[in-house]
């Protein structure tokens, strides 16, 4: 196990689902950000439980409680740490799930490599809940990049076959990434919102889930982050996102779509946009040779469908070695991709600080 | 600039295109690990620019010289350093690519990170050719992984819109790797390779270039490696990967196209195959919460098309701001795809052993 | 700031002297080792002030609570963290400290670091008070080294001029280190307990403090402990024990006296001990070329008088560069020395563990 | 084993005393940092062997060839790899060393750690001549600190018993240290250079060795380099330094006499110098809370007798168990401290850098 995120800001994630709190410990933080509680709750109410629709914030239960490296509302450039108890914890048993593992959790190689003492109550520290330390971090580190006058926001790119518009690569509405970061449940094409929200109603009612795609923007960014070969923009982000368990692939710019490329279709050329260097188009979402180019940094992730369904599935009794089936208790959101969006920004945020950090430009 | 791979067993990469050498450094590597020059000639081989269909290996003149760290063919346990002389190296004049850098190459955002000192000649420490240390301190970690009857191969998975066979994600066939781990043009329906290298010279034919995919499969890993969160196997073979330049996309299991599925599909069931634990299908290409489930590891990469090509380009002077044009010289593949493979087989290696040594695995 | 100690097994110390609490957090520790709540309170005690000649231990208030990483008594593999909450914090006025700093404490350069935000009350992060973590790891990190038959204890070797036996090298009695592992006064020679005591009680009377060395033994170490050159056993536990701000000086073995010896003397001769590879002295404490020989590991530090003192004081007014002088408010210890053994000791711990995990020994 | 000294600028040491060739890769530099040829080598010449008082410098044969990294003079920002070729290796016989290891050398731990293919010859990867490589990153790293004005020397503080006047820690003289910085036999009253070296002269005859302790100074340090807790000044100075494995010792200012002061004497009061905020005395050596005042820092080390002495000496034959004599061959030093100064400047020049680069300061 090795729960920390980053090089020169860390952040440490602890906690379990079941266990008495869940934290985040950044280290590495400059001092005089300001640690805004407001804009610290906006982005935790994004990745909460049942917030979507709902009428009544529960503010105060969920707000991450700060424990150290803030002072009169600016970090002090001690380590920060923030936690978020576990109120509602009920002693269910989970130690079924240790003979007949839920499908594509980590319940099974956990319990191998972490033996009889694994915790394994809501899926430990292997629990979605989880990502809320990075949504935490995320809203941290925001502050950073917005003294220096970079916004990170992204949307649903698509929820099942339901696709969502793409971000214009060469030309993102700054206003739009502020709003889409602060949505609850982000779309370019607010049309799509209602037949997205149809898709994963349907597979809730069918006690199933549905998986979807998330695409990240970052603007304002200057020329020169990122520290290659090993500590490139892409490998950094990446590596932070790949942290998150329901990532299943990552990309940049055209991403995939680029392999069918031709060179001369693939390049981004360089233009004098109004005095600045930019090029035409942006294949290479922002980042090249691990650097950042001064474009916008596109980033896109692919987001599994929620393990945890209620409809029965098969397993196999890893004890008995006889085919079993499982019914998974408890209420699990049908999509997963709504709320991951804020996790997927603060990571994002969190590779930039770092980097930033590394290259002497914080 | 930091290109350093790794935490426990770690790569350094050194070297310019057009300076003395290039070279690979591992430290950390467990002593009694046998170095066979053949095997590792092989992989070089594999990587080199103009061996395919050639009927003259050039064997002296490219294998690295191995200058500490083995003795009587064993690694000792000390760091390994290798280098490769550049012998070819020509004086040419390179500066002109500060002032009219070329699209989609490092040669602008590096400009301005390291400033009047950066060393653009041939592309300096960018260049692909930096990508052979790679290949090296992979065929030093294939010995290790072999060892333990672990097997690491891939194939071109497609080029342009022509695509092979994907691998069979639960039943990886093993001869099919190994021979594949050895091939300078791997495919799995070999029908593809002729199809494949009629749109590769078409590319060069047109003075352009052209992208592809690389599908890589691990067999007989045990269950248990990774650390996650931070370190999962995924976040770490992805940082290790896009540490490579050409890399825009990198995925695992289903990747994207399990962002379409619905959780009763995407699921993963656990099931006996003949007295061992499997799983019916393979979707999350053997991890689970960063951690290897003991089926196969199955990663695919995208790859960009060369951004050299010899046809003219239009592109920007930075320093006139003003539109300019630019013919590339020198010979350039028109895809990198087929050598990448093995590029990218080497760095999952690498990662592989880094996690194992990180939990105690070697 | 980067407050993270070790590599694979890490210990994060965060909080300030007067927030909300201060703790540790424990990344990388393996599964399954017993966590004793006795054996770690009697940790804390040895460390805890004003504990040493009380009937009453208040034992409820300073245990640090686990918040995470523990389940039914035992660890379970994921991060280990804990929490001291600080009751008794006061909200004086501190503020004064930036503009007359106390000599050979912090304020001054980490005033000048941080800028306005540092959280100077009662010295924040860099209180004596952050050194309670240390101390907790190490409990923890006791019960992995008790696993492989390793103990860990020290004495008080000094204290002003008056100095206790020194451990005999080549026979450390282990009886006596599991002895002293659990003193609140841990002397050799228990006739120089009262002396010791008369001095700090002289220093008190006089406003003024004194301080001392430590001398740390470890038993029962296996040979080949250490990564050099880099991460040899004497490089990684002095890094962390510099990390206490009172430590001054840290040497291994004969320590400074080797440099007036000559090589015939100073040379552990290897010797057949009934039936073990042993040597005939030990000049050179348990660790060659950074790596343990087997022999008893032995380490001494150089601890500082703690520079709070109550009689009057001289310093600077940085704000008007004229003369003032400071009085320091609260009540200070006179001698730290004994309560440091613990934090010393703690420090040793998890540095051996830490190397341990990175050789595989764990 | 891992070699790798320093976080964000890293020396990474490679190569063995009987290989082709001994290294050093820098990575993290920064761009535009001077590579003078003459300053390096007037480095490397102080540690060289046979180097002091000898007419006829060899300058070709040990002068590190660099193989990347730098361009027209100065660094390219690029990892820098420079090489030094073992001429003079002779293909003696050393596997002896493995039954009868020597006295405090790393034969015996190292054999076992490493096993059957540990490198023995010369010492391999231990010997002394591995410390080239820290000297020239030293050389390097002295030109970034020149560039910010800061100035690192040190002296033969004592041969034996014969101690040299040390530095006054309030008022080091700039011109003295950038003397001694240059000079191979550096002592501060020239006095005492007679009397070491016929210290050094009976030991040789005598067929022994001598240990002695090295101080250094560093001048010009700005107020607020390090990253305390975990990577204070002294946290990664000294970790440097004992990555030196003749180093059994490391006290920075009073060092070890602070421990048998009081507080009001120990303590540095501020003062205004001539309008500059600093102490009257400089008991903490420049650093405090593991951050520069301002002040010189003061680093003092304890350096063992070379354990290579020509007289007979006993030890055991390990596979026999039976006592054994050895007599070791070849020319050793009898006193290695005059060259192993240049070592430990060196080092500290590293650790600086690398400290300041971590908080932004290059």
């Amino acid at each position: 196990m090795s729960s920390i995120i980053g090089k020169n800001i860390t952040l440490s994630v602890f906690g379990e689902s079941h266990g008495e709190a869940i934290g985040a410990l950044i280290d590495g933080l400059p001092a005089g950000i300001p640690v805004n509680k407001d804009n610290i709750y906006a982005q935790m109410e994004r990745r909460a439980p049942g917030r979507d629709k709902s009428a009544t914030p529960r503010k105060e239960k969920d707000m991450p409680k700060i424990i150290s490296g803030v002072l009169d509302g600016f970090t002090t450039g001690m380590p920060l740490c923030a936690m978020i108890e576990n109120g509602d914890t009920r002693s269910a048993d989970y130690s079924y799930l240790k003979d007949t593992p839920r499908p594509s959790h980590a319940d099974y190689p956990a319990s191998v490599k972490y033996g009889e003492h694994f915790d394994i109550r809501g899926s430990g520290h292997f629990s979605g809940r989880l990502t809320a330390p990075i949504v935490f971090a995320g809203a941290i580190c925001r502050e950073i990049l917005a003294k220096k006058g970079i916004t990170v926001g992204g949307h649903i790119l698509s929820i099942g076959n339901v696709e969502d518009t793409p971000f214009d690569k060469t030309d993102v509405n700054n206003d739009l990434i502020k709003e889409l970061s602060l949505s609850s449940f982000g779309v370019i094409d607010s049309d799509k919102e209602a037949q997205m929200r149809d898709l994963i109603e349907s597979a809730r009612l069918d006690g199933d889930s549905i998986g979807g795609q998330i695409e990240i923007a970052v603007t304002g960014l200057p020329v020169g982050i990122g520290e290659p070969m090993a500590r490139g923009v892409e490998s950094v982000i990446s590596s932070a996102l790949f942290s998150v368990p329901a990532v299943k692939g990552v990309e940049f710019g055209a991403g995939f779509d680029i392999a069918r490329m031709r060179g001369s279709e693939a390049n981004d050329r360089y233009i004098n946009a109004n005095g600045k260097i930019a090029t035409a188009t942006n294949n290479n979402g922002g980042v090249l040779g691990g650097i950042t180019t001064g474009m916008p940094l596109i980033v896109k992730v692919a987001v599994k469908p929620t393990p945890s369904i209620s409809k029965e599935q098969k397993t196999l009794n890893v004890k008995t070695m006889t085919e079993d089936s499982l019914v998974i208790k408890g209420r699990h959101d049908p999509c997963i991709v709504p709320r991951a969006v804020s996790v997927v920004e603060g990571a994002v945020c969190l590779a930039l600080c770092d980097l930033m950090k590394e290259g002497g430009l914080l």
